[in-house]
């Protein structure tokens, strides 16, 4: 498995309208979109720095994963992404055979068509890591 | 302010003996440095990936905020360092001027001699963020 560079970094937050002033008006990025990823219950608004995206996430649904994260750790980083180069098919095989415990077991379609997978923070000493690549960059 | 890139992450491990070989064996990254930061109570090590580099943070000290932090959060990205272009101190007045809440008043000197300053998460909607700048390319 051969990881490029950082796609993106998921950072909790309870309110969109409240979290995009401070990243444009502070940090100076730019949102460039916003969508709804119905399967992950979220709202996400997307920033670029770099290389890399900064996507934030506002739950639409108290019992959704970024409500419970936020309840139990507030608002913050919540995982980070990493661009891969040979297909996610092929290290999340990869990373099994080596003992990684997946959240998924396959690709899935992530926000921007991006195909991705989890890995489960219990193998990634904490962090929540998503693995990524755009199928239109293969 | 202008910030170019994601310069590091800080990701809080109770272990650099346990968490760098999962780095270098699963996400195949080389460690290429590690370094004590006697004021901030950590050990380093230091891994690049892209723009990026991933900075794992052992605490050398219980009363360290390493510590703390694992205590309270659990191991995990502790927090993000943005790089700035026209200086740390210049980014800090603009900031403090727009109400910010900073850490450091004024850059100190950070892991890998980089000039560096914090700011306080409560004014950040969560995510403890550091401003650096490599003062020899300035």
């Amino acid at each position: 498995m051969e990881l490029s560079h950082i796609e993106h970094l998921g950072i909790a937050v309870k309110s969109l309208e409240t979290a995009i002033p401070y990243y444009e008006e502070i940090l100076g990025l730019k949102c460039y979109a916003i969508e709804e990823v119905k399967d992950q219950k979220v709202k996400t608004a997307f920033f670029k720095i770099g290389q890399t995206k900064i996507e934030l996430l506002e739950s639409t649904d108290p019992e959704g994963t970024i409500s419970k994260f936020i309840e139990k750790k507030g608002e913050g980083i919540h995982h980070i992404a990493f661009s891969v180069k040979d297909g996610v098919q092929n290290a999340l095989c990869e990373l099994e055979g080596k003992g990684i415990k997946l959240i998924d077991k396959a690709p899935r379609k992530g926000a921007e068509g991006l195909d991705i997978a989890f890995l489960h923070p219990k193998s990634t000493i904490g962090v929540l890591t998503e693995l990524c690549e755009n199928p239109n960059e293969k």
